[in-house]
C-alpha cells in the first residue's frame, strides 16, 4: 500500500508476517495477568478475552490512553495503523507496559485493492493472513445478525405485516462483507406471492452496517441488546417509525453477537499485546475500535495506544465526541501522523509527483497539520506530531514540519517503524511518554442536549474551519423528523470526504471562506448518533479491474499474494 | 422437534446440553492419540484437526465403517441423528474405540422452525448452542467464498466482460445461510451504470451451495482448488460453458476455506469423539459430511459410525455412490432408522393421528421397511434395523416389525437413547458389532461410464422400484449439453421427495408401477455430479409465521430458547 523507509529490497508485508517469531497467545495473555480461564483460545495465536475476565479486572486503575490520528491523508493514506503498532513496540522497548486497541479489517480491501489493515513492514499486527481474513469471526457474526433481522423484516411483510411497514421505505438494508458493487441497489421478494413481497433494497458492505456500530459502543450484553432493540427499521404506513424490538428479533441477534461482543487478542511482529476488535466505517459511523477493547486494554496496560478512521477532523472528532463521550474515557495524549508526501499534496502537488523534493510544497502544504494541531489542541489534550519517514523525504522537509510543530507548541518525533519495527519509534514514544506525563484537560466539543443544527455547526466552525452550514430542504425535512421521533439528543456523526477539511474533496491544505452542506440525515438510533451527510457517502465499494483476489492462492499450505 | 420415550418431565435439548460435563477437548483428542500440535482450539470444547495430523495417521489402519440410514420418513424425521450419537456412545459403553462422523448444522434452521442438527434428548453432540450456532465458521467461510465468486464473476461483466459471459445465463447463485424467501428471485446490478450490470440472480441457503459439496469431497487443498476450478458458472454468449477456473478465482476462493476444510472435533453427552464437519443438502447435493472427517475418524476409532440425509433411497444411495466412490471408501455396517410412527404414516395413518396403537396400519406401512432393507442389500453390506423407540410405541406394532427382519435376515434392535444416551443403546451396539464382523461384499450400483440415462434409470428401478424413467424435452437438452461439455461421466445426484421412494411425496408406502420423471439437469462440475431434478426443489427456504429466532435470547450470558 505505501512503502515508507526501508528500500525496495524489503520483503513484502506477507513474507515479514509469516516469519515473525509469535509467542502463544496464552503466553502473551499470562503476561498481562490473564490466565487459561481468562481467555478463549482459536488456534494457537487468536483469543478472545472472557466477559469474566472484564468483570474481574473493573476495579483495577486505567493506563494511560493515546489516540493516533492523522492530517488529511493522500488517496493511499499515512499509515495511522503502522504508526500505532511501531509506537507500541516502540513503549515496549522502553520497558513501558504498553497494549494496542485497534481496529479489526473487513474482508472487501483483502480481495479488492491491495491493502491489509494490521499495519505494515516491520510494525505489523500477527497472525496477518488469519487477522485480514476470517479472524475470530466477528465479521461473520455480524453479517449474520444484520441479514437475520432482514429476512424477520421481509417474513413480517410476508406473514401479513401486522406492523404495517410499508415496504418502500424500509431503510435498514443487508450487508456482506465483501466488495460488490452488483449488490448496491436490488429488488428482492420476486417471483410471486410464495416468494416474498417484492421491493428496493441494497446490501452494505459489513462495516457499514449499523450492528458494527453498535457492536463497539456496546458496554455489555444487555447494553449490546438494548442498542439493537432500538436500530430504526423504517417506517409505517403512517408513517411512525419502527424499530427492531417491535419486531422482537434483539433477543436472537444478541445470540449471534454474543461471542463477537468479546475482544480479541493478538499480538504484533514484537509480541506486543494487541486487542483488536471491530472497525465500523469512519463516515456514516465512529470509524474506531470496540469501547469493550479500549476500556479492558486500559485495565491491563499501562499505556493504550488506540486509532480512528481518517484525518482528526473526522476520525478523532467522531473518537471524541462520540466514543469517549458514551464510554466515559479522558484522552491523555493525541498523535497525529503526517508525512511529508501528504503535505506536499495538501500543498498542491499531484499524486504522481510526491517523491521529488518540493520544500516550498511543504510550506503551502503545512498549514494542514496546523489546522489538525489546533483543533485537537480544542479538546486539551496534548498533542505529539508524527512524521512516517519515506526514503524521499529530504531534510529541508522535514525541517518546515519542525518549525511549524515548535511554533505551535507541539512536540515532534520521526517515526521508521514500518522499516525498523519498534527500534524506529523509540523517539516517538519517548516523546509520547512524556506528552502523557503533562496535565490533560479533556472536554468535549458541544452539548448533546443543543440542537441538531446548532451542534455540527460547532464541529463545522471548530473543527472544518467552515463560516456556517447550509440544511437542503431534504436534510431539514429529516432532522425534524428525527427530534419528532425523540432522538434529537444524540451526539452527530458527520459523513464528509476526508480528503479535505470541508466537504469538497478538492479543497486541499486549509480551506477559508466556506460552507458544509447537510445533504441528507439518517438515523442510528441503536447505535446512538445522527449521521448528517454532506455528500453521497458509497457503503458499497466496487471491486477493481484487477482485483487483489486474482492474486491470491493456498500453496503448500500457505496463503500467497495477501498484499 | 421430536420426543421419543423418555415422558413429559423430561428436560429440553438445550437444558441438557448445558447441563452436560463436558471434557476439555484437547482431552478428547488426546484419548484418541492426538496431541497439543495435532489441533487448533476454538475455545475449549471445540478444535479443528491439522492437516499435519490426517498426514502423520494416513498409513494407519482403518476401523469399521457403519452407515446409519433411514426408511422413508414422517415429516418431522425419525432421528438419524439422534440415533448415530446414541450408537456411538453405546459402543464406548460396551468398551469400544468409536468415533462420530456427522454433519454440521446450518444457522437456518436454528431461526427458522425449531429443530437443531446435533441429535436430541440424551443423544447430543456438544456445546450445541456452539455446533448450532457459528461452531468453527465453516458456513460462514463458504458463505464467504461463494459471494467473493459471484462478485468477481459481477465485477467481470462491469469491467469489459472479456469471457463473453452472458448476463442472462449465470447459473451460479450467491448464499446465506438463513432462511430468507425474499432473496429467492432478485434483481442486481440496478442503479445505473456505476453500480453493475442488471441481471436476474438469486441467494440459495449456503448448504445448497455447490462449495459446501465441494468442501465435503475434497482430499486435500490441491483437490480442493482443482474441484473450485471445475465449477460451471454459466455460459457465453457463444453457449460454450464458462467455469471458474476461466475467472482464476479459484486460489483466493481456496485461502477463504483453508481452516474450513480442516475436520472439527467435539463431543457427546458422553464424551464421545464426533468429528462434525461439512453438511450439504440431500437433494442437489450429496447429504453426508465431508471425506476428509470420514477418513480421519477411520484412522483414529475402530468403528465409526456416520449418517447421510433424508432416507436410504436418496441419503444411502448417494453416501455409496458418490462419496464412498469418490473416496474408495468400503462400508461394514448399514443402519436403517425405522420409526413406529413413521411406519403407520407409510400405512396410510395422518399426521395427527399416529400416537394411538394401529397393528394394521404398521402392517401396511411395513412394505416400506421391507424396500429399504432389501435396496441396502444390494450393496453387499450387512444390515441392522434400530427402532427409534417412542412412548406410543406397542408390543405388537413392534413384533410387526420384528417378523419383518427376521423374515428378510436382517437384525433388528429397539433404541432409546434419546432418553437414556448410550445407555438406551447398548442392544443396537452388540447387534452392529456383529454384524460388523460378518463379510462384507461392497460394490457400487452403476458405472460412471455408463450413460447419464443409463445411470439414473440403475437407480429408479433397482432402488425406488420404478418401471422406467420419463425424460422432459427439456430435460434431455441439458443432458445433452453436459454430455457435450465432456462431463457426461460423472455420478448422478438426484433430487427427489424424501416422502416417498417414487417422485411423488403422496405415494407411501412401497408403490408400484410408476415412473420417474426427470424434469432437469444441472452440472455440479465442481463436485464432480450430474444433479437431476425430478420435481421442483427449494434451495432457499422460508420463515414460518412464528420463527424460532423470536424466542431465542441470551440472559445472564446464557443463550435460551434455542429448540
Amino acid at each position: 500500500m505505501h512503502s515508507p523507509v526501508g528500500g525496495q529490497n524489503m520483503l513484502s508485508d506477507i513474507e515479514i508476517a509469516q516469519g515473525a517469531k509469535m509467542l502463544p497467545i496464552a503466553d502473551v495473555a499470562a503476561r498481562l495477568g490473564l490466565g487459561e480461564e481468562d481467555i478463549e483460545l482459536y488456534g494457537r495465536y487468536k483469543a478472545k478475552i472472557s466477559a469474566r475476565a472484564e468483570q474481574r479486572l473493573s476495579g483495577a486503575p486505567d493506563g494511560k490512553l493515546i489516540l493516533v490520528t492523522a492530517i488529511n491523508p493522500t488517496p493511499a493514506g499515512e499509515g495511522k495503523t503502522t504508526t500505532s503498532v511501531g509506537l507500541g513496540e516502540a513503549m515496549c522497548k522502553l520497558g513501558k507496559n504498553a497494549v494496542l486497541a485497534l481496529r479489526e479489517p473487513s474482508l472487501g480491501p483483502v480481495f479488492g485493492i491491495k491493502g491489509g489493515a494490521a499495519g505494515g513492514g516491520y510494525a505489523q499486527v500477527v497472525p496477518m493472513e488469519d487477522i485480514n481474513l476470517h479472524f475470530t469471526g466477528d465479521m461473520h457474526a455480524i453479517t449474520a445478525a444484520n441479514n437475520l433481522l432482514c429476512a424477520l423484516i421481509d417474513n413480517h411483510l410476508q406473514q401479513g405485516n401486522e406492523l404495517g411497514i410499508d415496504p418502500r421505505r424500509i431503510v435498514f438494508k443487508r450487508c456482506l462483507d465483501i466488495n460488490d458493487r452488483a449488490l448496491r441497489f436490488i429488488n428482492v421478494g420476486l417471483g410471486g406471492k410464495v416468494n416474498g413481497v417484492p421491493r428496493e433494497d441494497g446490501f452494505n458492505i459489513t462495516v457499514a452496517s449499523e450492528i458494527m456500530a453498535i457492536l463497539c459502543l456496546a458496554e455489555d450484553v444487555d447494553d449490546l441488546k438494548k442498542r439493537l432493540s432500538n436500530i430504526f427499521i423504517g417506517y409505517r404506513y403512517d408513517n411512525s417509525p419502527v424499530f427492531v424490538r417491535d419486531l422482537g428479533a434483539q433477543g436472537s441477534m444478541a445470540a449471534l453477537l454474543k461471542d463477537a461482543l468479546q475482544p480479541n487478542l493478538v499480538q504484533t511482529l514484537e509480541n506486543t499485546p494487541a486487542i483488536m476488535h471491530g472497525g465500523p466505517f469512519a463516515n456514516i459511523a465512529h470509524g474506531c475500535n470496540s469501547v469493550k477493547a479500549t476500556k479492558l486494554a486500559l485495565k491491563l496496560g499501562d499505556y493504550v495506544i488506540t486509532e480512528a478512521g481518517f484525518g482528526s477532523d473526522l476520525g478523532a472528532e467522531k473518537f471524541f465526541d462520540i466514543k469517549c463521550r458514551y464510554a466515559g474515557l479522558k484522552p491523555d495524549c493525541t498523535v497525529i501522523v503526517a508525512t511529508v508526501r501528504a503535505l506536499k499534496y495538501n500543498g498542491g502537488v499531484s499524486k504522481e509527483n510526491l517523491k521529488e523534493e518540493n520544500v516550498a510544497a511543504v510550506e503551502a502544504g503545512i498549514v494542514n497539520l496546523k489546522a489538525h494541531i489546533e483543533n485537537m489542541h480544542k479538546y486539551g489534550v496534548p498533542v505529539v506530531v508524527a512524521i512516517n519517514r519515506f526514503d524521499t523525504d529530504t531534510d529541508a522537509e522535514l525541517k518546515v514540519i519542525s518549525d511549524c510543530c515548535e511554533q505551535l507548541g507541539s512536540e515532534f518525533a520521526l517515526s521508521e517503524v514500518f522499516a525498523k519495527g519498534g527500534e524506529g519509534g523509540t523517539e516517538l514514544a519517548e516523546k509520547v511518554l512524556l506528552a502523557c506525563e503533562k496535565p490533560s484537560d479533556f472536554h468535549l466539543l458541544y452539548d448533546v442536549e443543543d440542537t441538531i443544527q446548532n451542534k455540527v455547526t460547532t464541529i463545522a466552525k471548530e473543527i472544518y474551519g467552515a463560516d456556517e452550514v447550509v440544511f437542503t430542504a431534504a436534510a431539514q425535512k429529516q432532522i425534524a423528523e428525527i427530534e419528532g421521533f425523540g432522538f434529537g439528543n444524540l451526539p452527530i456523526c458527520v459523513a464528509k470526504t476526508q480528503y479535505s477539511l470541508s466537504d469538497d474533496a478538492a479543497r486541499l491544505g486549509r480551506p477559508q471562506g466556506f460552507s458544509i452542506t447537510v445533504r441528507e440525515a439518517r438515523l442510528s438510533a441503536g447505535a446512538g448518533f445522527i449521521v448528517l451527510l454532506t455528500g453521497s457517502v458509497m457503503t458499497m465499494p466496487g471491486l477493481p479491474k484487477k482485483p487483489a483476489a486474482l492474486s491470491i492462492d493456498v500453496v503448500d499450505g500457505k496463503i500467497t499474494g495477501l498484499f
